[in-house]
């Protein structure tokens, strides 16, 4: 396709999105679960065909040398697809949020005014080549209300469009249109850019993938946009911690996963305890392969660590590396915190009550935690029941984004024939 | 000052207000009010300069020629005085709603998840020659946790400093940085142009004024803006409407007040109805000196009307002038609607349980009511207690924007040692 063909294909899609959100904002609880169960079904009915068309992407992907990592998140196995299926039942099964109502009260005109939840409209979901985003983003779109754009990365499009035709019928067995879930069928690069600057048929993009991307998205949008950024997220061990709890804490936190958002990059010990708690520390890390890199103080009590340059400390690692700094206290603490940390998660280990609440309350990231692990911060253990994302944005949604972040809240008046005096 | 010296300038404002932002997020309610009264202290004080500095701008207004209505909006009078001193007291005495925290809840794995009500950090507020924003936006961020960065119209450039004096005096007098309210003591244009390119210093732009103003602000932008566009609402009488409430609701929502956002631009009318209703409308328009323009059925009842060119649908008078069309139906209503509403404020007219329900829930406007006058729709009639401003965008904040809208909510976690399984 030339520049113009793919802008016009995709404002098209933009077009047939904006008419299926009306549909899709007032279609009942029932008719959405509906589809989302239709399309579990199909999915399961296509098994062979599913598999046959990620084949193709896969030999495509060898072919052209993506790597082991990137085939990998590429194929559809069986297990996959049962996955797949199954995560569109829990979705089926989660609370509808559209149409809630709240804080319905009166005012002293007489009028009664609330909020009622309602959908964003049209969401562009950008991706990489991972077949099972379409049927994870796809589900939660539906399910809020939402009509989708989804356009993944290039190498799963046969995979994609396989997808796409079991979502297709599922949104047929309900009744719905087509046009609620749309797939872009073309690997033009000039798509991402068409559908980033459609405010007449796009309300929000939602970016998924690297930190390149993210920011190439978030500039060239003319569109609001939900996005994740770095993950550099702290541990702090307070002197007054309990230090079993801080020890199993930073192991989880730093060894659980290592290429996570959520994983602990740096850790800050309080210098009243570091002398203890260090050693305990590097012997555990060792064990599991991670690489310290620590301060002078840091290097002083542990004479094999490297020592952290100023870069370390505003590094997103998702590697077995973590960087350590001794403090003077919690303030000491919370400063590193604001100037290094990217918003994300951040927790103490205390059992002081002052310093938790005052942790609670001054530390600005979007999860804050006590006495627990970074790896918390997720849309499934936070009890969302589903995560589209998680969002270093300060405005609508901060943290895990679920059902709630993809919609928003009108507000509604019932008055009796009332006029303003 | 060059363009150098003026993006120079701004990011000392912009660095100052990061740094002040971290000391108003933490400050106490009983702070953050004492500043606010100590402010409202200090303008009463001051009468007799404000209104010295005042008319240097008037002055200056009136030799550059500016018209009567921005002199009118420009002018500091004694009673604007006492309202601006009246505001500050009655924000002081608003609920504070940062640091409420809400849904905490224990989660399979033992922690406890919630979320906390935090500032967003620093905010930039770009509005006309009107002193008494300068008053209202700096009392509104501050009680809210956040630090501002306030860019006036450049004619009220004397007022402003005089003003910014004031509060300076207030944010002394409870101890807090005077960078925690900064008005930006330059004319140059460029100033706007810096302040919403700055994200590492800006976290939201608010714009208040004039459509053009707000398009192109929200055009070149590289911070989200809250923004408010056009409001082109619709009431809707329903051939089920009782038509003594919607002929009170028709006349107040055109005809209380013709220069604002909420009121009606234009009337849709049931076809059952209309012969019976619309000569009474014309009558009572007739007498306030509204002018009407009409589809063909409405200029059959009423031979005397202009015709209404598809033009008229899709323009907000903020005028005497009102567009009216007759409808088959309540679904051709909301067709209507959907098609030329500016998403803002929309109201049926009826007594029917059932079309009530389904107006509320299947129109996309930020305000939607039942038997109420668009009027209504203001922070201060929905008990907001203060407004910002109206959005008209769909992420984060529609409709009025109160203490709240510039608040937006982290995940607070407490755990007890808990680790990720």
């Amino acid at each position: 396709m030339s520049a113009d063909q793919v802008t016009e294909y995709m404002s098209v899609l933009g077009r047939q999105a904006r008419q299926a959100s009306r549909v899709i904002a007032r279609a009942t609880t029932a008719v959405k679960n509906r589809a989302l169960l239709a399309t579990a079904e199909a999915i399961e009915a296509a098994e062979a065909s599913l598999i046959e068309a990620n084949g193709l992407d896969l030999q495509a992907g060898r072919d052209n040398g993506l790597d082991d990592a990137m085939l990998d998140r590429l194929a559809l196995t069986p297990a996959g697809i049962r996955s797949m299926v199954e995560g569109l039942r829990q979705v089926a099964a989660l609370a509808d949020p559209i149409g809630a109502i709240r804080d319905m009260k009166y005012l002293p005109s007489g009028i009664q005014v609330g909020r009622m939840r309602v959908p964003l409209g049209v969401i562009g979901i950008i991706y990489e080549s991972r077949p099972n985003v379409t049927v994870e983003a796809a589900s939660l779109c539906l399910k809020s209300g939402n009509a989708c754009i989804l356009r993944g990365g290039s190498e799963s499009i046969h995979s994609n469009r396989a997808i796409a035709q079991c979502i297709r019928q599922g949104l047929d067995a309900a009744g719905l249109p087509q046009e609620v879930v749309q797939v872009v069928e073309t690997t033009d690069r000039a798509a991402v850019g068409a559908l980033i600057t459609m405010p007449e048929y796009v309300d929000v993009i939602v970016p998924r993938g690297g930190k390149g991307l993210i920011e190439r998205i978030s500039r060239d949008a003319r569109v609001p946009v939900i996005k994740h950024l770095d993950g550099i997220c702290h541990v702090y061990v307070d002197d007054r911690a309990d230090l079993n709890k801080a020890e199993a804490i930073a192991l989880n936190a730093k060894t659980h996963r290592y290429g996570v958002c959520n994983a602990m990059e740096t850790l800050l010990v309080h210098e009243g305890v570091a002398a203890q708690f260090l050693p305990r520390m590097a012997a555990l890390y060792g064990e599991k392969g991670v690489e310290l890199r620590g301060c002078p103080q840091t290097c002083a009590i542990l004479p094999q660590t490297i020592a952290a340059t100023e870069e370390d400390w505003a590094t997103e690692y998702l590697a077995p590396i973590l960087s350590i700094r001794v403090v003077a206290d919690m303030d000491e603490a919370m400063d590193h915190i604001n100037r290094y940390s990217s918003q994300h998660t951040e927790s103490i280990i205390t059992e002081d009550f002052t310093r938790a609440r005052r942790f609670l309350g001054e530390v600005d990231s979007s999860s804050v935690m006590v006495n627990a692990s970074t790896r918390f911060a997720d849309g499934f253990e936070y009890g969302l029941g589903a995560e589209i994302g998680i969002s270093t944005d300060k405005l609508h949604a901060r943290g895990p984004v679920g059902l709630e972040g993809l919609t928003s809240e009108k507000y509604i008046v019932h008055g009796d024939g009332h006029i303003r005096q």
